[in-house]
């Protein structure tokens, strides 16, 4: 397996797209190319997120994208795991890369919805869901959500304000982010204050429907001869599935597809959870956020909460979770929020995070959802 | 490179599903793997593609294929590129088992869209195109074929029985095939007085709109002991892509993404056109058909009508040229076309095609295009 590293990356700002997914795509695609110091026509290969295409009418966008990129004879391909999307689209790159099969591949994200309304977008994203078992039923994520916290609830004492200390830090993180989509600090009385969408949850809670594109540059090491930023090591790309609707499972504290990939990732990576400087996990609501420190392995069992409250997973505590604001507040433009985890972490590793830098980042983990854990995709990275 | 197998294979009839993608996938699925003589747990990732999945309303359907076939903490991903999409996914379990990554990989390829009208169907495949320059100023599929048939009878003497004679043959082998959409032959007569869809097409020059799934097992030589059947050695697996709109290309005379991906295939396998004993190729319209012969450089350009009519293609002739009845006849269940395929090539390499066995089968060559050839991906078998 050749060392394989990320060379480059690149996002729109999150939010409201004024253009297309495919010009979003395309325009980040070639800002991450030239971010990496290449060109489009060293790129061997690229891969594509887009879930909800059809809602633009526009499927097989792969091509369209290497059309925009001058580059229509490259092969490229369509990657798709629900919200986890471009993340397993990274992992089919290195797996490319690693492998021998290209010199350099190209990840691109992207996710428009802000041209459906809220009712819309979250039928659409309930088919990430086990359909006919939970969403035809009623049950979409913020609720499926709730469940997973209520269940957390009733094994481990969770006060409001351990939830509300996460959206604190994570809109506080965002604020300090140009590409986030709520450049605004909340306080814990605005959390406390704002309406119930499923209990427990409430507004702040859950994330925003955002639209965006996020791509990265993979390459082999021995390709690259002079990268013009440091690159991230891949140490650990692995995936991880488990039993989709929550009705089927046995245990509904965490997500054992979280807990199997972090298994995996650490083995291939040789390292251990105390050796991560910093992390962006997969915070589509507040109480996702708690249970992928305690799943990775970063906090016992219903620990992650106090941890929250007590400032430890903040820009400059112990373990910055989420400097970028994840996707409660940076957004969660479905399939560009894997990619969009990495371009953070990108720059961070690269001092170009301004006023959210995170004290260490030696490490880094990138933990990324599909749906309430169907799949889970998890990559650290390491400088060289 | 590690060399790799397609180790069992298995397919729904085409043509309308009684049940839900997800349980057609997980039937063939199951069924592929017991076809290797394995079973569920010793497979290491699963491909799924299902362009369509959103108008079942369900995406993410990879977690709910491995849940179904018992093993849910296995990876699953979903890999598209329109009508190549399990080429495309194949393509990608070839990476991950000839670069070690897995020992055993799952390709199934599911398409339901029986449920759809056939103004919906046209309009959903039609996302395959460039959609503002194409779909959405009205040309579908049938035009932007037609379009292509169009160049080449300008230059090219293309008689109409040219084009009937592919679909005779073809209609002829799905006669011979239980899995086919179509089980019926066709007169040259009857193909030369049906209605004219998009001239110089006709209805006959259309293949289906079909519901089907098909799966294949992919695996490292070295993890198989002893194969229960003869397995089809992967000698190439690529992909190519070409500027998607056709206002955009140069040259409308076949596509450049089967030029270019055919090259590559015959220099990775070392093998020439000569040396291939028949062919599976995208027929979605007759003309398809001739392009692609004349692309992949078994025929000078211009002259694959010409043997068509004269026999030289059918499945007793010195080429077999879609044995299995085509896109054509077999049907066109999109996102399980490519699969279907090599499920074809399997069934003629181990002496399960019945009446439409071929009479060589020492080596076979897969050809599925995305959309107007926005991408192709080609596949080429031998024998051990």
């Amino acid at each position: 397996m050749r060392e394989t590293w990320v060379v480059g990356a690149a996002s729109t700002r999150y939010g409201k797209l004024g253009e297309s997914a495919r010009e979003a795509a395309t325009r980040v695609a070639l800002e991450a190319i030239r971010d990496a110091g290449l060109g489009p026509k060293d790129v061997g290969h690229t891969f594509v997120a887009n879930c909800f295409g059809l809602t633009e009418h526009q499927g097989h966008l792969g091509p369209l994208v290497n059309n925009g990129l001058g580059v229509p004879e490259v092969p490229s391909v369509s990657v798709e795991s629900a919200c986890s999307s471009s993340s397993a689209a990274l992992h089919e790159a290195f797996v490319h890369v690693a492998g021998g099969f290209e010199d350099v591949a190209l990840v691109v994200g992207v996710e428009r919805l802000g041209h459906l309304d809220t009712l819309a977008a979250t039928g659409y994203f309930a088919y990430a869901a086990d359909y006919p078992f939970e969403a035809r039923n009623g049950a979409t994520f913020p609720g499926l959500y709730a469940t997973l916290a209520n269940a957390y609830r009733a094994e481990y004492r969770t006060t409001p304000e351990m939830l509300g200390a996460v959206a604190v830090k994570n809109h506080a993180n965002a604020a300090r982010n140009p590409k986030a989509h709520f450049q605004k600090e909340i306080s814990m009385e605005t959390y406390l204050g704002s309406p119930v969408v499923a209990a427990p949850l409430r507004l702040y809670d859950c994330c925003p429907f955002s639209d965006g594109a996020s791509a990265v540059v993979v390459a082999a090491r021995e390709a690259i001869r002079a990268p013009p930023n440091e690159p991230l090591v891949v140490r650990a790309s692995v995936r991880a599935g488990a039993v989709t609707a929550l009705q089927d499972r046995r245990d509904l504290v965490g997500l054992p597809s979280s807990r199997l990939a972090a298994e995996k990732a650490f083995r291939q990576a040789k390292l251990t959870p105390a050796q991560i400087d910093f992390l962006e996990v997969h915070d589509c609501f507040t109480i996702a956020e708690l249970m992928a420190l305690e799943d990775l392995g970063f906090y016992p069992r219903g620990t992650a909460g106090r941890a929250a409250l007590d400032g430890a997973t903040a820009r400059d505590g112990k373990l910055p979770v989420n400097p970028s604001g994840g996707l409660k507040a940076k957004g969660h433009p479905v399939s560009a929020t894997g990619a969009g985890q990495v371009v953070e972490i990108f720059e961070q590793f690269n001092g170009r995070a301004g006023k959210r830098a995170v004290p260490r980042t030696g490490t880094a983990l990138a933990h990324n959802v599909g749906a309430t854990g169907g799949s889970c995709s998890i990559h650290i990275f390491a400088r060289r």
